[in-house]
């Protein structure tokens, strides 16, 4: 039902504007250079161009019924508007602008205007009051941010869905650093007509999705979410930031998006029930979104730490085994025989017990014989390797050493700790979808997501 | 006692190489690298000289006493080399070799050898098995990682003491991204002579220091450490990340660094007596240094919170409400009247309750406005300011806005997320040494930080 949103002919800026100070401009802007290989038709009745493409007084001047209308006009014009845009068959409206149920009676009146036009039609609408959508896949970039402000991700793995419009394009920019792709950005905005679950059937039958993340602050109907949701993790995983959680944040987001969130732990136990793992910022919710994206399933929660730096492996221990981890991980116990193979590796001042210490003198060959024998040993689950530049011996040679592994055996998450060559050893891992992380706190995390959504999906099947 | 160290005439490097793939190579060149100002002095029978500086072959050759050896020897000939040095006149020593107590009982005879012949001299050791120190305030680096592989931080307001010398090289490497400065790094080794006591006696006194960070896997005296950080805590912060904190780490920890682990809670329970906020990993460890450093103490836990998206608003009262935060802090209730000035600032259909959101149409003079009301709010204790560049009116004059109303009122932390102009917002704050995060978990984290340590030091004085 959405796949002509995601491939559109052409799209109609209603409200394109000449003036770079406006965000009729930015998105028209943002439009072009974002490379759509389909017709882009400016609407404003001032111009007869804009940016060198003609432009229409009105939609229904077209005379090429557009696949998406989006709309950048005051909030009391946008009836009309959608009553033209129905009439000349637009399949998708956009609505950017605000002032509509989240501004008081008056904007709900409109609301109600728009939805009961929409209801009677062929059209679908995604808002009003979002900051737009990104679709990398479809050269799409309809957001109000310009590209000197924020940076968009390439094309990727995850689909991000986000009630929040400001939230969505500050963790696209963050992700960006790292060259963290995604499939598609929605900003559901108010959720007049379309809303998260349709977004979900899409990404459930998109094969370049292998995960998603959601960002929310209510639910409309929580039964009919929790089981979309609960089906969806059946199927690929789902990592929601339900914000809101406690009696002030709650207050503060029904101020934001004027929906009231429910009981948190009510919430909670739902998402838990479902199979969703649950982030609680903005770093969790794209951490976890990317191990169940680039992961096998874990088929039990016993983790191998490998590492070159003794007090990073000291500090993992102490994660994996208390309760910081969002799931109960634990420090595999490497059989007699795996610690024997190890000893003949590493340095004598190394180490082969758990966590495996190669100390400086390791190499990416002594990352790669030790990884074989850690893939051997039916005791671990799983495996954190330490990619730590400050070595000698250690250099971008282990990419390829841990892609080789992660392929042909058990989930591998890797821990990369500071900038110089850290940076480019994240992005390289990131260009070949191994999870990687800047901090041992968030590695160990992600394992434990991991392990949470793996275990949902051994008790279904 | 430690201030010859800090400011030494000339260094001596035993054991300097030509050859680069040495360790004696790489120190000999981080220090002519770091500019050090002083006499240097190789020391190796095999060359004339290395790097256009004359050679010794023996420190006894010197015929200046040199106030610092650093000594990249095999191990076996280390004593030897130590009773040149004291009878050279050397007032440190810092031995950078590993092979001593840490590897057997073999090392541990020549450990107790370098020991004896220390005690009755008037020289002094740091190490052994330590990556060596890095002061930038003197333009001293003796350390073993090449400048290639790692970025060493600006010079700054920050102690740091670690255990772990990797794990201490790598989060300067990790820091330097953002600029963020240090007044010393110091690994200590094996602890043979100097420990981190007398480092703390220095720091203490040492104007450039605001605040000190520890990374420690075990404590050599438990009772006179905890006295000397209380001390320590009533003038300055001393963060602590201790690792090792449960049963299997703490054998980890035991065969990383030879010692012996004490039982986590009452450690904890220690450090909490003592004054001293702990951090759990490498982020949070220089997160609270930096906001311990820079800030006035806080005189309550009730947190405003200003921002132009409102959805981190709403994830900043989650944190801030429940205990996912280290210290009990609460969402500040605004006064009617302050309420009402904010709303003669902000749009229509922004929010005056705390979380203060501007929405998108938030300019930097709006942030400087509702700075002005809530530090003027006595309910209002610290305020968490996002400056978040995805907006149309946000530039980077909002650091000036910020200066300016954290130097004149109260505590102010700053977050900033997203990366294109996110960077250069987050190098700026830090180096007008203003505590910026990005993400709102780390922003809410350090305030707990602040709020812990202003706690303890309102009962002490």
């Amino acid at each position: 039902m959405l796949d002509d949103l995601f491939s559109p002919a052409s799209i109609a800026i209603i409200g394109a504007s000449r003036d770079e100070n406006k965000i009729g401009n930015v998105i028209l802007r943002n439009l072009v250079s974002s490379g759509f290989p389909g017709r882009i038709y400016p609407v404003n009745p001032s111009y007869p161009e804009i940016m060198d493409l003609k432009c229409y007084p009105s939609v229904k001047d077209i005379g090429d019924p557009t696949t998406i209308a989006v709309i950048v006009l005051p909030a009391r014009v946008v009836p009309q508007t959608v009553e033209d845009c129905i009439s000349a068959g637009v399949k998708f409206l956009i609505i950017i602008s605000g002032g509509f149920a989240e501004t008081g009676p008056e904007g709900k009146k409109l609301s109600d205007r728009i939805l009961s036009l929409i209801r009677n039609s062929g059209t679908r609408l995604i808002g009003p009051n979002t900051v737009g959508l990104y679709l990398p896949y479809s050269n799409i970039n309809t957001t109000l941010t310009s590209y000197s402000r924020v940076s968009f991700p390439p094309p990727g793995n995850i689909g991000f869905i986000s009630q929040s419009g400001a939230l969505g394009l500050l963790t696209m920019d963050a992700i960006s650093e790292y060259g963290i792709g995604i499939s598609a950005f929605i900003n559901l905005g108010n959720r007049l007509d379309v809303d998260e679950t349709e977004f979900l059937d899409f990404f459930e039958s998109d094969s370049r999705t292998g995960s998603v993340a959601i960002y929310m602050e209510s639910v409309a109907d929580g039964r009919a979410f929790y089981e979309r949701i609960r089906r969806f993790n059946s199927r690929k995983p789902l990592v929601i930031l339900k914000a809101g959680r406690t009696a002030q944040s709650a207050v503060a987001a029904s101020l934001h998006t004027g929906a009231m969130a429910s009981n948190d732990s009510i919430f909670d136990g739902m998402l838990s029930q479902a199979g969703s793992v649950r982030a609680y910022d903005e770093t969790e919710l794209v951490d976890y979104a990317r191990v169940l994206a680039y992961s096998k399933l874990m088929t039990g929660n016993r983790i191998a730490v490998l590492t070159t730096a003794g007090g990073v492996g000291v500090i993992s221990t102490d994660y994996i085994s208390d309760s910081r981890g969002i799931k109960p991980l634990q420090m595999a116990r490497l059989s007699e025989n795996t610690k024997d193979q190890i000893r003949k590796v590493i340095v004598p001042y190394g180490s082969a017990e758990n966590p495996i210490d190669l100390t400086a003198d390791g190499s990416v060959s002594d990352y790669d014989r030790v990884l074989e024998i850690l893939m051997r040993d039916d005791d671990v689950d799983a495996i954190l390797v330490y990619a730590l530049p400050q070595t000698p011996k250690m250099n971008m040679g282990v990419v390829d050493v841990v892609e080789k592994h992660m392929k042909a055996g058990k989930p591998i998450v890797v821990g990369v700790l500071g900038y110089k060559i850290a940076k480019q050893l994240l992005v390289e891992f990131e260009r070949r979808k191994i999870p990687a992380y800047p901090s041992v706190n968030r590695s160990v995390k992600s394992l434990g997501a991991l392990y949470g959504y793996s275990a949902f999906r051994r008790v279904r099947q």
